[in-house]
């Protein structure tokens, strides 16, 4: 075991030698403190939110890096994709899961799962084959099957980031749900497509090949599903065992943000899916970890995640626009302006295409399930669907520079070219994209403002927004609702029976056995509030 | 400005090719998961603490690698000075100045000065004049006149984290505060003299060097205090006007840490000693900002940044322990145990009189300026305060580091002695003086019991614990108690009046200027509860 591999030694601050990344440190956490504040006097704004905010902060501050150094350098720091995917996805993900509604993100889980797993391998193929076809005639430099593969997925990733700040989880609570919960599902589809085609061998593919990475496929989800909820029960079960009479604020809210980075790396230790880990650990710690713990753990927990994760997500996006400017990579592309911009719309095209290709399919296909006109996803809504996943970000980013640079160099034209029109496909889709999805959201969706009237009732909330949800039923024992319905279709049957039923028993089995031994709503002395209210 | 300098590279995380790393931190959180656990299962026993089970664990564990190792390392990680200055240490010294109770610090200031200041001057002195003495006789390597000056400062710094988990803030408030003081003051003299040593040219000594050095101090002394203050100041009034009648939980909180973390990096940047920076910041936002924000707010810093002290402190001892059992050190200076066990013996000696040596005469200075018996120090106060004061912690490895060693390695006779006897040191110091200062309290200070009583009145605990306090005195308007002493001695005279004098125009300036501009209690909207009740 190598020592030191933990913390670098690097990182040497007290020392005056390297006083330089003690100024850029004090830049950067100035400049995160300039997004809050900037970002709070902004919101009211109708275009802008909190991410165009940090991406722009960081692209000035590029500017300026850039004219003071000479035009030498841009960057305060390079983007490393391991400070993201083990420092700062981990609190996104984890208070995604921690504060998702979970009885509409279970009751659409269907529909979530055909959009983020189908849906983002149909964008996969759709912008994997479109790569190989376009820039093999283009002047783009070597590039080889698992590159194309690759880009298919770097850019499948939705930025799920950045469409949560645009979207209202009161305002349109069923768009909301499908919307975060395919971004979660993307999220993990792309990383272990990546991941995928990074490690088999794509030389000769044939039908063995194809099954054992179906297989993989499979198996990566159950398996980081799984250990997400095993180390979210084992927390619940430690923290109830350990009340012995007296609870210690401090002990609870430091076991529980451990144990939830324990079940991330841990994720990565055995090469799952952390994402999916984390995500449903933070699902199962809100339904009982959290109900065995004091008040005070429950307030400090519900905002100390909100909070972790919203800085987090200000880094992410404060590091991309300071990073996009980085002149060495721009200089390798400079020889051929043309292809990088041709690359990069070709890119930007086939994004639209490909997840045109399947909202639009995939919504029929749910409707087809579907009631009552209220249930289903009408034109507008679909459009609005289409359009709040077509930004690329963070994820993105990470995803190509590990495929095309060596510790965030690159020398190689072809690879060069890639990471910026990766950079300028980020860019482009958050600022551009995401400045219309405001507007689009409030003249596709006037009816928000009716359902925000309705929904703002605090005390029955759930009732009055069921139309809404995806299989309409209510989740008590009281059947009626079953017996109403007119004549479903066969493949209506066969999706919301399923999933009724075991929404059915999963309750009996909650109240009977899981509760009473991890503790629960109603099984430990009750306090009101909780995270998902 | 060298980009890449913020994060360092050799975190790659994802890749396969750095596993050992991922094994490495997940034994490590699992570990601090097992120490919150233990050590709340220990929590009624009468000799164990947090940081012996913490050092426990980590010994173990040290035991472990090296047995499956073969005997070739015993590390996770090396101990890395930076990690613990710029992410380790800013949490802890924030969260003491943010929960200390500033009444009773600012009533005890001339007495925690004189023990922070004048006592680590004093024990710096015995301690470098002893090792100059003894060590010049031993064979114990080449050491110039600025390593022992270094082991003067490396060893008068007490370890305030773990004298803080034995005695009580509740049952006796004046020896938690003349401690807890002292050790703050303590680190940051330390810190500040250790610089000093470091910097200034030391083979020619004049008297205007010494008064450089002596101007160099106070200068520090005074603008890190104010850089603090500043960014206290700074962070209420932004959140204050930020406020434009709506509120974000996040945001605040967000802020508020940040801020925090600026104020420490700043001092960074600008050479001043950054513990005592953010020790201040900690004491105005606790004192403004956190009166400025909402009540969730105010329960999740509170409680946040409890935990992020308290998950560092373990983390520190954890570290240590761990450390502890590196071979390289050892191997260097198994050629004469003798030495090691001499040198470590007589620095133990040398803190044990140094620390006497300050702790009974400036009580007796103290004592001086008292009225009454109930507001003296008595020799049994003395004696706790000498022995609490005796431990010696992560401040004094991470120096010895810094002047000892380059990058974690060292290989030189000499100065793997001094570091094999500073982690001795450490763990004898922690482990048996750290085991016998809960019983000593006890056998001392049995009336602990009672005052316990008296101050858990929720209602009134200031009138009833003011026998207690340093001066005596209610802060009030009421002077009353001003005209009644009977006939003070000159001194008496010199270090109350103008303590009390300060305080009334420091109460009347703040109601009248600060609070208005800066917000604080009564000058918003009155919620109950405050860091400090």
């Amino acid at each position: 075991m190598e020592s030191g591999s933990f913390f670098p030694e690097s990182l040497r601050m007290l020392t005056t030698h390297d006083h330089a990344s003690v100024v850029s440190m004090n830049l950067f956490v100035a400049l995160l403190c300039a997004c809050i504040i900037i970002g709070h006097l902004l919101e009211e704004n109708r275009w802008m939110n909190e991410s165009i905010t940090a991406l722009a902060i960081g692209l000035c501050t590029g500017v300026v890096i850039l004219l003071t150094s000479g035009g030498k350098s841009s960057r305060l720091l390079v983007f490393s994709e391991e400070l993201f995917f083990i420092y700062l996805l981990p609190p996104i993900i984890f208070n995604a899961g921690f504060q998702v509604k979970k009885k509409q993100f279970f009751r659409n889980f269907i529909t979530i799962m055909l959009f983020g797993a189908v849906g983002t391998l149909i964008s996969f193929g759709i912008i994997s084959l479109g790569a190989i076809h376009f820039f093999q005639k283009m002047n783009v430099g070597t590039l080889k099957l698992g590159d194309y593969l690759a880009i298919g997925a770097i850019f499948s990733a939705t930025d799920s980031v950045c469409t949560l700040q645009v979207l209202n989880q009161d305002e349109t609570p069923l768009l909301y749900s499908l919307v975060f919960g395919e971004g979660v599902v993307n999220d993990a589809t792309s990383v272990v497509l990546f991941n995928a085609i990074q490690n088999f061998d794509l030389s000769h593919i044939n039908s063995g090949v194809a099954l054992e990475l179906i297989g993989n496929f499979l198996y990566l989800f159950v398996a980081s599903t799984l250990l997400g909820v095993v180390a979210g029960l084992l927390s619940a079960y430690i923290i109830k065992k350990l009340y012995f009479g007296r609870h210690s604020t401090d002990r609870e809210v430091a076991l529980m943000i451990l144990m939830a980075y324990l079940s991330y790396m841990l994720a990565e230790l055995f090469y799952l899916s952390a994402i999916l880990t984390v995500f449903f650990c933070g699902i199962v710690m809100s339904h009982y970890t959290w109900h065995n713990v004091t008040e005070s753990s429950r307030v400090t927990t519900k905002h100390a995640f909100a909070t972790l994760s919203f800085v987090a997500e200000i880094f992410i996006f404060l590091y991309v626009g300071m990073d996009a400017l980085d002149i060495e990579k721009w200089k390798i592309v400079s020889g051929s302006p043309g292809t990088s911009i041709g690359v990069s719309s070709i890119i930007l095209g086939l994004v639209l295409v490909g997840r045109a290709a399947f909202v639009f399919p995939l919504s029929f296909l749910s409707n087809l399930t579907k009631n009552s006109p209220y249930e289903k996803v009408d034109l507008k809504q679909q459009i609005t669907i289409w359009w709040a996943g077509l930004m690329r970000g963070a994820v993105s980013v990470a995803l190509a520079y590990n495929q095309f640079t060596r510790l965030g160099h690159t020398h190689l034209q072809g690879n060069a070219v890639m990471i910026t029109s990766t950079i300028t496909v980020v860019l482009f889709s958050t600022v551009v994209f995401g400045l219309m999805t405001k507007p689009i959201v409030r003249i596709f969706l006037p009816s928000s403002k009716q359902i925000n009237t309705l929904s703002s009732e605090p005390s029955t909330p759930k009732s009055l927004t069921t139309p809404l949800l995806g299989n309409g039923q209510e989740d008590t024992e009281a059947n009626a609702s079953f017996n109403n319905v007119t004549r479903p279709t066969s493949l209506r049957m066969l999706l919301s029976i399923p999933s009724h039923t075991v929404h059915h028993y999963w309750r009996k089995f909650d109240d009977g056995f899981m509760r009473p031994v991890f503790g629960g709503r109603g099984f430990v002395p009750f306090v009101p509030g909780s995270p998902t209210e």
